[in-house]
């Protein structure tokens, strides 16, 4: 080793891929983009980096601070320099995206006039968090994103004109949920392997207004209420106390959402049941937005309806509701939704969020989507024995020769043989061609296999 | 628009992918990995980010100037705060990946003892400089990287002991160039669209010699008559002067690398010309070796083994002999090559590195590879009329339904249609679903086409 030399590692919470980690990444990305394809979606994708006020202002405090700053090296590579800043262009800093949802919705504003209703859009890609690494938390990661944007037209639905806007829109939740169902399933997890637990942030809305809580504080009290699972109630009142909430109404707000009412450990045998507990599920939200005197009772309408359409679709056996997801991104307006697997984290994530095309200077659009990782999803299907063997794997990444081309005999034949893998390859076949001058034909086959 | 709503752009120097655009992306993609596969190559990838010293100390100062830092935002979002630095790690700053080479370098010498004799590599990845955006040239862009390691083995040659070495190093060198020439050929481009500009860095190495330059002073050399064909003789004597080498030498080495003998203008049109010329080029370059009493003829032989094969292989109408790429990175040794197509910048470009592996804590190593970027190579393919039809691209990405279904009945009618809808989904077909409610079939048949 010359004096010099050095041994680097990858940065910590990065992964090397070496050709089997690649060929199983290939196989989950290409899984993802199959079955978006086939429910309608379309591919898309935005810059590596974007200007940080477009997290700053639109996905809360927590994902900021969680955004890697991208910045120009000045000549000496000593002072950072801010990229755009030195171009006279903009005052903006940059980050690594953190996640898909602001480009996504930036991307619309910019051609909003000119796309169909509804765009429905995928994207595959990889997003970065500056958070402690930890199982199924990674630095860069890789997500998949749906979305279903604009679909709140009333010549979409059948049914009477009053009802027809947050119908058309429940149709949306339903089939962004199904996506999700959908790629699961493919891979051979059913209903006894994960569930997509449905909560409501009209829901927690109107709980948190009836036990007055001001509209400023809500996005902390959605934050706070995302935890409620990992925390136990001195942790959740410690919390509430360090982030200047009332301890009192959010341990109330607590026991409210992790009631058996809103929160069922396991879904009702049969569709009746299912029924009958989604009615009274809406019915006890609808008693505290009255008692709250609020007006949003059509979300729960809509909460009702794509509850019911996930049924109709026939993905009844893979929904709970739960008042309890919360979600702990500040822009979700309407249904809210987590996939969840025993004993991991949750595999992917999503909802509603009407407002926010709106604020990156597009019309009024609502739009509703979610985002799976790859580092949760590759931990549950190793877990279950799901994960294709190394050479399914190879195969699929298209690395398994079709011809290999051996020389037992001389340089001559060598010198023939060249134009002939040449040739082969040319014409689209994968062929491998010895590296070993040997006559011992064994030695070769070996080599081969 | 609500008065907080806000514009955004995506940072400057790097693009929205809208479907048409990812199609294009994905098609494209989807071309290097499937000649990369049947050339048997496989698929890695590395880190989006680096620690900035893997560049800082492989790649010349030219390539860690345009690279991008990457750091952590403290808690107020003000002071930037390293992100290793702070988890107590190292003090490594970390920067976003300008290239691909050094990752290469770094993950091959991580495992060389248990990698194959040869190993072949392929990355399709993205990659970032902080460059004045222009034509052809963007912030941030996605590069193919083809790469052969490990090569020089006696076992993998006919022929002598003494030759077997550089006759699989040259083996190599033809390899990787004839997959950079198929990746063209077969996207429609032939020999009168582009050719293969071989030159050689022990060559110029040697007439540096021959002309005094000190061995510290060759980077800046070859950094400098990577330039010679941009700039005209007022403009390259000053920028000699700027960086520090001797004006008159310089212009000697420039009459040199564009005289005739060393920069054919055409590929000689029959093969035993071919022959002869590279003959002279090799014998010229010998007798500048001989003047400066370098012992480096083997790396002449093994430039002409490769322009030997190459032609062997039946590519010999697409090289040139052209003694003016010396390409701008620190890290060659050997061969080096442009893929230069009439009036853009390289397509491609690349060489040997044989020292690189070595540096980065693994074995000595023989190495050689190039990258090919996807933004000149887009303009290339539009400028000739060879990008596919937007019909074509959207077919290759999956996006032309299979089935589409309709409702020209009512709301009980739709009930039943949804299961079957996804159970077609759920079967593998792209199946779309009317978004109209009516009994005009004709309107319904319109959305489907």
């Amino acid at each position: 080793m010359p004096p010099d030399s050095h041994i680097f590692q990858p940065p910590r919470g990065t992964r090397d891929f070496y050709p089997l980690e690649a060929a199983r990444r290939r196989w989950l990305l290409d899984k993802w983009r199959e079955v978006s394809t086939r429910h309608g979606f379309e591919e898309i994708d935005g810059p590596t980096f974007e200007h940080l006020d477009l997290y700053r202002r639109k996905s809360g405090d927590a994902l900021v601070g969680e955004a890697f700053r991208v910045s120009r090296l000045s000549a000496d590579a000593g002072q950072p320099q801010d990229a755009s800043k030195s171009d006279a262009e903009t005052s903006d800093e940059l980050a690594l995206r953190p996640e898909f949802t602001p480009t996504l919705a930036r991307m619309y504003a910019a051609k909003a006039a000119s796309l169909p209703k509804p765009t429905k859009w995928f994207c595959v890609s990889n997003f970065f968090r500056a958070e402690r690494p930890q199982r199924g938390r990674l630095r860069e990661f890789w997500q998949w994103n749906v979305d279903c944007m604009g679909l709140d037209i009333p010549e979409a639905e059948w049914g009477n004109e009053e009802t027809k806007t947050w119908r058309s829109r429940a149709r949306a939740d339903a089939e962004v949920i199904i996506c999700a169902i959908e790629l699961l399933n493919g891979l051979g997890l059913g209903p006894g392997d994960f569930h997509v637990a449905m909560g409501s942030r009209p829901a927690l809305e109107a709980i948190a207004r009836s036990r007055e809580f001001a509209v400023e504080h809500l996005d902390r009290v959605f934050a706070l209420l995302d935890e409620v699972n990992k925390l136990d109630e001195a942790q959740f009142r410690a919390r509430a106390i360090e982030r200047g909430l009332d301890p009192e109404r959010m341990m109330e707000m607590r026991v409210i959402v992790a009631s058996p009412g809103f929160q069922n450990p396991a879904a009702p045998a049969n569709k009746d049941d299912q029924t009958a507990f989604a009615d009274s599920f809406v019915g006890e939200i609808a008693s505290i937005v009255d008692e709250a005197a609020l007006s949003s009772s059509a979300k729960f309408e809509e909460y009702e309806h794509a509850w019911h359409l996930v049924r109709q679709y026939g993905y009844g056996d893979w929904i709970r509701a739960d008042l309890s997801i919360a979600r702990g991104l500040a822009y979700y307006t309407g249904t809210v939704f987590e996939v969840i697997a025993e004993g991991e984290r949750a595999v992917a994530g999503g909802g509603r969020y009407d407002n926010l095309i709106e604020l990156f200077g597009g019309p009024p659009t609502p739009a509703v989507g979610f985002g799976m990782g790859d580092a949760v999803l590759s931990l549950l299907l190793q877990d279950k024995g799901l994960m294709p063997s190394d050479t399914e794997l190879m195969r699929h990444a298209g690395q398994t020769p079709d011809v290999f081309v051996l020389n037992p005999a001389d340089e001559a034949a060598e010198a023939q043989l060249r134009p002939t893998v040449a040739r082969l390859r040319a014409a689209g076949i994968h062929a491998r061609h010895t590296y070993r001058s040997t006559r011992n034909v064994g030695k070769l086959m070996k080599e081969a296999v």
